[in-house]
């Protein structure tokens, strides 16, 4: 986790002191380190070097335009989930054949859209699916390149919001009924068949479930090229965890891509891996800055309250998935101080919104900056203006320079688009 | 729960038939009825005429500008919690002189702006905001009207994320040492002590929490009186409940009022409410249309998802409070028909989305709409962009007319105020 380190007392993104950041932008502020996010692509990319492969940035964990620009400039290709994260992917400068499109509801525009953008596969989740795709293909007169997403059934061990590949999901379609989905797929006019796809879960910190599931994959993928499909690529998904706490283990890039090689290296296909929140989620810190403190009476062993400038709105893991977050004050404390156990709180009103419960940390008071760690994925792209907050600005930090890559909102960004109707003028 | 009905076989908003909705505004969509959310406020605003007495409706249930209008013309105040509240209220055509403004995390200018916009009064949640609000109303050469929030302690039986009277909260500052506050904001050179404040949760379907928690708000206003604070009004906060589910209990406005004015009524003060889902929660409906259905193979007695284009990021009540919502077809179903079991989900890219979940239904198929009951409260003003996908419209009906009162957001929209940066180009 080394987005952040102090140098002079100060703590710094790359070369750029983040109280410097605070003072030109404003807090709550997304910071994410260019230098941090190429890296993670670089190693992972590295480690799959042995066989074809190609490495979809899974655009749901930060689609901000800037970092996917950051990675589209080294060769990376997107997984994306709509119609918008395709226009973000494409926007960016990914080119459409190094795109995969999952997701178990796509609209008809959206398949429509994929199809004329020209992307590198669909990732089809259900049979009801593949009769929807090659129904539009044909009225389009196009043809649907596309990957059946299979359910191995692996327990990928992580939270039950996050874990998909067991047949108790909304997600793909069970081995045991998949192959003949793929009999269904070959046999429809406008499709062709060029891959396989399966994806088990989200911040997998363990690769043995990985493991397991990727020799399913792999046996079945034997099956599937009996069958006679014209396979080029075999998706083994992302969810490659990270760490939250300071010093909990997480699969490095070298012992993934080893269990992804084992697992389906030697099938004579591209390798697609569809990472997120490995490749973003460490390199960015939300900025923030302390309102208020107030005393806590009673409870849970925290003796006050911590209220900063970032919410639920700003970050919702904590209260949705009971998220975990290090907190980390941007002023250097003094070495020796005795730790305070504090409540670290949103302004939103409603109990839910709260970083940190019964933390121990140094003393902030009112106008400290503090850096909510890990918050580089799942972090802006589930904000939401509750309480009709303004979103936060989103900066890139690059060496010794730093561009606001997303402004804040504005109150007038935030009534765009309505209007008081004539009956109550 | 009367803001949808069957009329000639398909669901009626008022007069406005809903697949009419669909068909020219498209799906998801937010639908709100004018009539139902005036007939909650009529009521309560009635049960409350035998004293003086201001409803501020609480913006952060549903802050859109045309139903804020609509609450305004029948005379409602406002209950603001950020800036861009206030901002929505002001523009919305609320009086500044008849908006609270509560909050554990104001920030400096915004709490300016509430003071150059002369606002009723301040619900002060510490100290330290004490503090802080007359060092900015000093430095602006105003005087703040100011009422502080004071915590019963009284567990108000609802979802621990939405209780907020407790010791144990973020929120107000606790009875026992709240007096000690009032002396020392008595003290302070810029402040009008001009009210007491009390809020102990949302969503309460038991009055009898708030009887106790008035009698002892009424105790503690008398020795605030003592004190020779030059009280105006005691506000008795919001939270009054509504029925989720079709026969659900839930307070009527007129027992609501009793309790509320045999605790507070007869203490020669204006007495304020703040009710928000009350007055909007079941006045609308989320529009939603079928994507795909699949099977289910394994799990919790559903047979089959029901895959829906609306998402946790229109709707996220389902994921973080484990909320229920009633979801009913737009065209009728045919009577004796055989309920199916389903899990409905939405298109994001993970398991926390769904809507319902093991939900017996009538068997619904592609292409078919739904309508998701109480959805007019805590829906729209939590929505995200989260896989890119833009928020739904908000549709308000009225009588035979409906008015689209906030535009579906674009592709255009999701990037609005993102730049790649120079070293990126």
């Amino acid at each position: 986790m080394p987005t952040v380190a102090y140098r002079g007392g100060r703590l710094h993104c790359e070369e750029v002191p983040l109280d410097a950041i605070a003072r030109e932008v404003g807090t709550p502020t997304f910071v994410y380190s260019h230098a941090a996010i190429v890296a993670a692509y670089d190693a992972l990319d590295r480690a799959l070097a042995a066989r074809p492969h190609l490495v979809c940035y899974a655009l749901k964990a930060n689609g901000n335009l800037a970092v996917v620009r950051a990675l589209a400039a080294r060769g990376a290709g997107a997984d994306v989930t709509s119609g918008g994260e395709l226009y973000r992917a494409l926007a960016a400068g990914i080119p459409a054949s190094r795109i995969v499109y999952a997701g178990v509801g796509k609209r008809d525009d959206e398949i429509a859209t994929a199809l004329e953008a020209g992307i590198l596969g669909f990732n089809v989740e259900s049979e009801a699916e593949l009769e929807a795709i090659d129904a539009i293909a044909g009225r389009l007169g196009r043809r649907a390149r596309v990957a059946i997403r299979v359910n191995p059934d692996v327990d990928p061990r992580t939270h039950p919001y996050i874990a998909t590949g067991l047949t108790d999901t909304k997600f793909g379609i069970p081995m045991g009924r998949a192959l003949d989905a793929y009999r269904r797929a070959l046999g429809l006019a406008h499709l062709d068949v060029v891959g396989v796809d399966c994806h088990i879960g989200s911040q997998l910190t363990d690769l043995a479930p990985l493991a397991e599931a990727f020799a399913r994959l792999r046996a079945f993928t034997l099956e599937v090229r009996a069958l006679g499909a014209p396979l080029e690529y075999v998706d083994v998904g992302g969810g490659i965890g990270i760490p939250y706490h300071e010093g909990q283990a997480a699969p490095d890039p070298d012992a993934y891509a080893r269990t992804v090689l084992e697992g389906v290296g030697d099938l004579g296909l591209t390798v697609i891996v569809e990472p997120g929140r490995f490749l973003v989620g460490n390199a960015g810190v939300l900025l923030t800055r302390v309102l208020f403190t107030k005393p806590r009476a009673v409870g849970n062993g925290a003796t006050r309250f911590v209220i900063v400038d970032a919410a639920m709105n700003d970050l919702i893991r904590p209260s949705l998935y009971q998220a975990h977050h290090d907190l980390v004050p941007v002023a250097e404390p003094a070495p020796g101080g005795e730790p305070v156990v504090a409540d670290v709180v949103g302004p939103v009103c409603e109990s839910a919104d709260f970083l940190a419960k019964a933390r121990p940390l140094p003393p902030l008071e009112r106008g400290d900056l503090v850096a909510v760690r890990s918050a580089g994925a799942y972090g802006f792209v589930m904000a939401s203006n509750y309480n009709a907050r303004p979103r936060a600005a989103e900066v890139l930090v690059h060496g010794r320079e730093f561009a606001v890559v997303r402004a804040r909102e504005t109150y007038e960004d935030l009534v765009r688009g309505e209007t008081i109707p004539p009956f109550l003028r």
